[in-house]
C-alpha cells in the first residue's frame, strides 16, 4: 500500500523548539486581575510595562475599517514614538469598537490612568482589548482595577500567565509559547535571550465577534525598524495562515516588544544574530497560531494543511489556505472522512478570487509583476494529496489512489490532523491552521445572548 | 421608535414578476427519468433538444482548476460552434471530476450516444453534471437510459419539470421559473415569448461538494454574442452573489438557450426588444438564485443583504456578499439573534482581500482603473444597518441605536430574512442571496458516507 509521498522539504532553517509556559523576558513587568469589566467575574485587565526605559515596539492591526478604538490609539502612539512604547493595556470583555468619538476618548482615559499610575507619558502606552461590540468602558472599574493591579506587577512567570489568563475570553486554554536562544554581548560571550509569547482567540466572545491578540515580548536589543521587518513576514507565515471561520475581527492586534535586557549587543539587520532572533520570533508566533487553531471555537482537532511544488511560497500559503478555510473540508475532517473530493475543490479556488480582482481592477493577468494573477496554481495532472499520511489522490496516475480507508479514518482520528499536498510543480512551500466544523460552533454562534 | 431607514432606491429598471412553475419555451423537448446513475433509483438523467435547428446558446462555468470533464467538453463545443447547440444531457449522481482522460472519453461517449439517439451531431450536444467526485460514470446504464428517455421528450411543461426534477440531488425541491414578455414580430403585431428556467442545488451531494446547475431556455429569437452579452451581467448580480458556505464546485454551469421558434423577430443589441428580454433572463436567474440560496444545505430560512448607497455597483455587491457570507452573521440569523456587531465586522471586511491582491501584484491602488483597490468601501460614520425592518445601527446619530430587541427577534422568526445596509456614500446598489447556518449543515457534512 502506497502512503504518504516524500515532501520536498522547504530550504528555510528549522524553527527552534518551543515551550509551552510562562517564562517572563528581562526588562518586562507583567500582571493580570478581575476589575469588573466581565460580568463573569473572571481575570479581565492585564498590564505589561518595562522596568527601565521605553522598549522597541513593532505591531500587526486588523485591516478591518471597523478597526476598534484601542487599535486606532495604538497605532497613532506608535506613529507618534516611531516605534517606542513602555507598556501595554489589556481590557477583555468590552472591545470599546463602534463607540464612535466618546468610545476614542474612553481610550485615552485608559492610556491616562495607566500613564499616571506608572508615571509614563500617555502616549508611551499600547492598548489591546476584546469584548462586546458597541458598548462603553466602564472606566471606575478600569481605574480601580489599574491601581489595585500596578502594585502587584512582577517580573516573573507567574505576572506573565496572568497577564496572558487576563486576556482571555472564552478561550478554554492559556496560551503561552516561550523560546530561548544565545546571542553574544560585547565581550562576544554568549547571553541567554528569551522570546515569551502569549496570545487569546479565536474563541469568540459576548456577542461573539471573533479576536485575536497576542503580545510577543523580548529581551533582545534591535530596533523598532528590525522588529517591523521580522514581525511583519512572520506574521504572514503564522497568523495570516490561520483561519478560524474566515470573519477578521474589529480589535485583531499583535506588538512585539523588545526590552534590551539580556545583555546581549544590539541585533542589527542582515547578520547571523538578527537571523536567529527573527526564526525564535517566528516559532512563537507559530506556536500560538497553532493553539489558537486547536482551541477554535467548537473545535475537536487542529487541521494542519501543508502544500510542497508550489511554484512559490505565496501560491503555497494560499493553497493551504483554501484547504484550511473549506467549510466542506472542514466538515469531512470533523467526520474522519478522507473526502479528497473536497480538498481538490478547495486547492482548485485557490487564487481565483485573486485572479478576478486583477480583472476588475483592469489589470492584465500577465503583466503582474507577481504570480497572484496567475489563476492556476494547481495542476490536476501533478497534484498529490495525502491525508493523515495516506495518499489518497495522485494526478500524475491517474488520479483517484487506492487507499486503506478504515486505517486513513483511524488516522484521521486524532487531536492533530494534516493534510498534505505536493502540487509538482515547483519548490514553494507554505502551510495554514485550522480546525474542524462542528455543530458546536454553530449551536455557541447562535444561542441567543445578547 | 425609528425603523427601517428610507433607502435609495437603485436607478435600474424593476425586474418583471416570475412564476415558479414549469412552462416550456416553443422550439424545446425536455424530459428526465431513472437510469440508475444514482443507487436510491430516483431520476438522475435529463434531457433537453431543440426541435428544429440549433439554438443560439451562451454559458458561465466554474473557475474551479480542477473544472469536470462536462464542463470541459461544453466549453470545448460552444467554442467550436462558436455559440450553437441542439441538446443537453445531465447525469446526476456521478460527477465525472477527477477522473483523468477516461473520464473525458466517457462524457464524450455520452455526447455520441445523445447524438446518436436524436440524429445530430455529437458537437452539438452540451453537458452537464453532479455528483461524486472521482468516479467513472456507467456507461451502459446512461446508453440504456438516453435510449429509453429520448421517445418520451415531449414539448410540455410536465416534460420540462422532468427534466428539472432529474437534476436534483438532495435539494429538496424541484426549482423553477419562467418569464412570459410580449416581443414584436416582422409584421409589428406582439408575440408572447417565454424565458423558463430550472437549476440545483445548493444541496451537496454525495460526496457533498457543492454544485449549482441551471438551463434557461427561451424562445426569443438572439445570437450567442446578445446572449453571452445578456448572461454575463445576469450572472453577476444573482449567481454570483449568492453564497452558501464559499466552496466552488467542480462541475457550475449555467446554460441559456434561444430556439427563436416564438414568432417574434430576432432582439437585437441596443433595442428595447433586448432590454426586455435581458430583464427577463436576470428576473429568472435571481429567482432560481434565490430559491437555491433557501434551499441551502441545512438551511432554515434566506438571508437577502441588499445593500444601498455605495460608492459603485460592484462596491454594493461586495459588501452585500462579505455580510451574506460570514460564518458569524450566518449562525447569528439563524439563532434570531440581532448582532449587529457580526454584520457590520462582515462589511468593514469587504474588498480588503481585493487591495491585498492588487498590492501582492506591485499595483498601486491609487493607480487601478476601478475601485477594487479602494480598502474602506465603509465608512463607519455613515454607515446604516437595519435588521428584518428594525434600524439598529446609524453611524451618523453616535452608532449603536436603540431598537426593540424583542420585536426585531420576532421579526427574524421568518422564512426570509432582510438586513440593509445603506454606505451614505452615492448610489451604489446590490444584494447577495444567502441562508443561516445551522447544525444541520455540520451534520449532514460531517456524517462518513463515502
Amino acid at each position: 500500500m502506497t502512503t504518504e509521498f516524500d515532501v520536498r522539504l522547504p530550504a528555510s532553517p528549522t524553527l527552534p523548539a518551543v515551550e509551552r509556559r510562562a517564562r517572563i523576558p528581562a526588562g518586562f513587568l507583567a500582571g493580570g486581575r478581575a476589575a469588573g469589566i466581565k460580568a463573569s467575574g473572571r481575570p479581565d485587565l492585564a498590564l505589561l510595562a518595562t522596568v527601565g526605559g521605553p522598549a522597541a515596539a513593532a505591531a500587526v492591526f486588523t485591516p478591518n475599517t471597523f478597526a476598534a478604538a484601542p487599535v486606532r490609539r495604538s497605532q497613532a502612539a506608535l506613529a507618534a514614538s516611531r516605534g517606542w512604547a513602555r507598556a501595554i493595556v489589556s481590557t477583555s470583555g468590552c472591545a470599546n469598537a463602534a463607540t464612535g468619538a466618546a468610545g476614542d476618548a474612553d481610550q485615552v482615559r485608559v492610556g491616562e490612568l495607566v500613564a499616571g499610575a506608572l508615571g509614563i507619558g500617555e502616549g508611551e502606552v499600547l492598548h489591546l482589548s476584546t469584548g462586546v461590540i458597541g458598548t462603553r468602558l466602564p472606566l471606575d472599574r478600569v481605574a480601580a482595577g489599574i491601581d489595585a493591579l500596578v502594585p502587584e506587577l512582577a517580573a516573573t512567570g507567574n505576572g506573565f500567565e496572568a497577564a496572558a489568563t487576563a486576556l482571555r475570553t472564552t478561550d478554554s486554554t492559556t496560551k503561552l509559547a516561550t523560546v530561548t536562544l544565545s546571542l553574544p554581548g560585547p565581550d562576544g560571550t554568549l547571553h541567554d535571550v528569551h522570546v515569551s509569547g502569549m496570545a487569546k482567540g479565536v474563541g469568540m466572545i459576548h456577542p461573539r465577534m471573533a479576536t485575536m491578540l497576542s503580545v510577543i515580548l523580548t529581551d533582545a536589543a534591535a530596533s523598532p525598524e528590525l522588529l517591523a521587518a521580522i514581525l511583519r513576514p512572520a506574521a504572514a507565515r503564522t497568523w495570516n495562515q490561520l483561519t478560524i471561520d474566515g470573519d477578521t475581527s474589529t480589535n485583531d492586534t499583535v506588538l512585539l516588544l523588545a526590552s534590551g535586557a539580556s545583555g546581549a549587543s544590539p541585533v542589527i539587520a542582515g547578520t547571523p544574530s538578527a537571523a536567529t532572533l527573527a526564526l525564535a520570533i517566528e516559532a512563537v508566533a507559530r506556536d500560538l497560531a497553532r493553539q489558537q487553531a486547536a482551541d477554535g471555537e467548537g473545535a475537536t482537532c487542529l487541521l494542519t494543511c501543508q502544500v510542497t511544488g508550489a511554484a512559490d511560497d505565496a501560491d503555497a500559503r494560499a493553497v493551504a489556505r483554501a484547504v484550511v478555510a473549506s467549510s466542506l473540508v472542514k466538515a469531512a475532517v470533523h467526520g474522519k472522512d478522507p473526502n479528497w473530493g473536497r480538498i481538490a475543490g478547495a486547492a482548485g479556488n485557490a487564487r481565483l478570487a485573486d485572479a478576478a480582482v486583477l480583472e476588475a481592477a483592469g489589470i492584465d493577468r500577465t503583466s503582474a509583476t507577481t504570480r497572484a494573477g496567475t489563476p492556476a496554481v494547481v495542476d490536476p495532472d501533478r497534484l498529490r494529496i495525502a491525508i493523515a499520511g495516506h495518499l489518497v489522490f495522485d494526478g500524475a496516475a491517474g488520479g483517484p489512489q487506492p487507499f486503506d480507508r478504515a486505517a486513513t479514518r483511524a488516522a484521521m482520528d486524532a487531536p492533530e490532523i494534516t493534510i498534505r499536498l505536493d502540487l509538482g510543480l515547483g519548490t514553494g512551500y507554505g502551510e495554514a491552521f485550522g480546525c474542524d466544523l462542528t455543530e458546536a460552533y454553530v449551536r455557541e454562534n447562535s444561542e441567543y445572548t445578547t
